[in-house]
């Protein structure tokens, strides 16, 4: 059973944290953040599929396709070292190098995360001396993890961490042990299903080999962090890591023993709570919106109705708006692809306490406005659509479109 | 050679328009629009792909599939006749029975256009007075026409209408006779290029078999109607409609004697200033944004990145906020598809008097921020990229996003 415990990234044994004021960008706030492993890791990781890669992803793939053992993870906010060519490559040697240098690891197993602005080189001198801050002031508190977690933020109005623990069997046969999977992950805008769309660092003290944790990864990510929208911009960063350092002195996961399918579970819970507070966090957002499709045809297409509501600019504004203008959502799910009977299909908007069927029999069903408005304006707005099709089904979150959400991304830079 | 003229949809030869105020959804305004032609029309439509297709789509679906000759076209603004059923299908049936008796014309030659908020009916008695009030009026006044596509637009600021005139062989072989095209259109907001993203009617007085008018439609819809985005959201109702009476005396155009050519152009002239405008008026803008792709592979990827970045939230957003963040623009043009070398492209800001190159060799380049910040204060905000892979190019147009976009579609039923 998946026990949600309290913590991130510093959940699991063996794994400690450390942030710092770098000054890279930003002003009296930490903007670096340092993930490391008392032990080697296996190591999975997505990346965005922006054919514009920025340096610290083409670092991390090279690193995570050659199966390179992992230690540590070296985080900036404020400068995405995107769109810098060689000099932008050079920067992640030359950290990985002070970061290796710093901990005894080899620089080929010190992951880079980047996020910001697009075009300027970030300060080699600033990067290193944050490193040999960072490097002398980990801990494997909780505290250290979410202290780790506020330092990755840039536009985020909340931090994003979640952990759970599970029982697996020992390596040793002497009953079971406790495993535990922490993570931490920021994204705010540049939010788009597609790989992961955003920086995500999870980590677990699991045994596990690497093409088990490789497939557990391939596994959720389609349901969890590409399920989620904030503006349809696929970033140039995207990276979400998964480490296991196996020091929970589980016997190695496996599919033959069921171990796989408590891990898989495990690493869905989490990355669906980061996922989801990602889309309520989404920029100027003030509700998250979630859309589930049921009774489709196939898992693709319920997942590509599902985002096409939660992506579409006039829900997102109505939601802000509180205008129940729920032709708009019969509308986002019949651009959106796939092929379905208008006449069949029946659309439904939750409330805390009360469903609405706004549509059915190929109409706009008369519904009680006021008790729609009301719905709305809860922080949490659930549509779901019964097509009427199949058994597969699939959920998208996303966040209304506000003022501030052009405020914000009128003057990013400043 | 194709000459601009004033007017619209009354500037061919036989053509008359009305229109009046019906009363069907707003107050104090015209808000149906009647187009009549002296002689039956071969005429050409294309129509949106959303799978939900509004009921007066369906309508006009059937007639222009049909081949049937075409008379007359009602159209009403404040309700889409969406979502609405059987009821909806029974509505534009009447409506066209009670026009063809109002002007002496088959139901079959009558075409229907709505739109509005997707969902309710529209009351058939407001409509069959308008078509009666309509009817009595019809007139070939340039006047007549302007008022029409006034009484069609919805949230739009600005009516919309172009007209050209042009050349052809007599079709008794005394030298050339003029030929005349014109249109309106209206769409501010769920426009996005996919098919035709909005109503639009075009009424030549050229003698052209049906045949080649479908295909000169089907040639310039692409790099026109469907090269602008608002907001990413393909409407119920899109519809655009062309119609030939052949009145002008030309020889029937054929593709042997060049003079396809030139309707070819005349056509693409008037659709393209017809979707400049559409993009420009779009929601809450106050820029227009222009993004052409050149040296592109292949003509389609070109379209599909153009059409990226005037998509972009984040590029809209930006534009807004008149900030230079220019790693935008490359970001988009990277999650849009095509396959290219960031290394190699070249991205380039046009100004009315400067032009700026802010990204190259893989680089966000240096720039003067006054200058940037001066060109995108200017109205029409112009980006180019240099793909340096082939021959082809395309060109996309959007606006910006704004805080009025968003109060406009929070509440937009009201």
């Amino acid at each position: 059973m998946i026990r949600k415990i309290s913590g991130g990234v510093t959940a699991a044994r063996g794994f400690s944290a450390a942030c710092c004021a770098a000054g890279i960008k930003y002003r009296d706030r930490t903007d670096m953040a340092m993930l490391f492993s008392a032990a080697p890791c296996v190591a999975a990781g997505t990346f965005t599929s922006n054919k514009v890669k920025a340096a610290p992803v083409l670092w991390d793939m090279e690193i995570i396709n050659a199966g390179c053992p992992v230690q540590a993870v070296v985080v900036n906010a404020g400068i995405a070292n995107a769109a810098t060519g060689k000099a932008g490559l050079d920067l992640c040697r030359a950290t990985a190098e002070h970061a290796g240098k710093a901990l005894s690891v080899p620089a080929s197993s010190v992951l880079i995360g980047s996020t910001g602005v697009i075009g300027p080189l970030i300060p080699l001198d600033r990067i290193s001396a944050g490193i040999d801050a960072m490097a002398g002031t980990l801990s494997d508190s909780q505290e250290a993890g979410t202290a780790a977690s506020k330092a990755i933020m840039t536009t985020d109005t909340v931090n994003k961490e979640f952990a759970v623990a599970f029982d697996l069997p020992a390596a040793d046969g002497s009953g079971t042990v406790t495993v535990h999977l922490g993570g931490m992950s920021k994204g705010s805008g540049m939010i788009h299903p597609n790989m992961c769309t955003m920086l995500g660092y999870l980590a677990t003290d699991c045994a596990i080999p690497r093409s088990l944790l490789v497939k557990a990864l391939r596994t959720v990510v389609p349901d969890t962090f590409n399920m989620i929208t904030v503006d349809g911009d696929t970033s140039t960063n995207d990276t979400l890591l998964l480490l296991a350092n196996g020091l929970a002195g589980n016997r190695p996961v496996s599919e033959g023993d069921g171990s796989y399918d408590v891990f898989l579970e495990a690493l869905y819970s989490v990355c669906r709570d980061l996922a989801v507070l990602m889309a309520s966090d989404g920029e100027g957002a003030t509700h998250l919106v979630e859309m589930r499709v049921y009774h489709a045809d196939t898992k693709e297409n319920a997942r590509i109705l599902a985002r096409s509501v939660v992506g579409s600019s006039l829900v997102k504004a109505m939601i802000f708006g509180r205008d129940a203008n729920c032709g708009r959502i019969l509308c986002a799910l019949g651009y959106a692809g796939p092929d379905f009977d208008p006449a069949a299909i029946e659309l439904f908007l939750h409330g805390e306490h009360e469903t609405l069927c706004f549509y059915k029999d190929g109409c706009v069903q008369p519904f009680d406005e006021e008790k729609a408005a009301a719905i709305l304006g809860e922080k949490e707005v659930r549509f779901s659509c019964d097509m009427k099709m199949g058994s597969e089904e699939a959920t998208a979150w996303g966040c209304d479109l506000t003022h501030d959400y052009v405020t914000i991304n009128g003057d990013y830079r400043s």
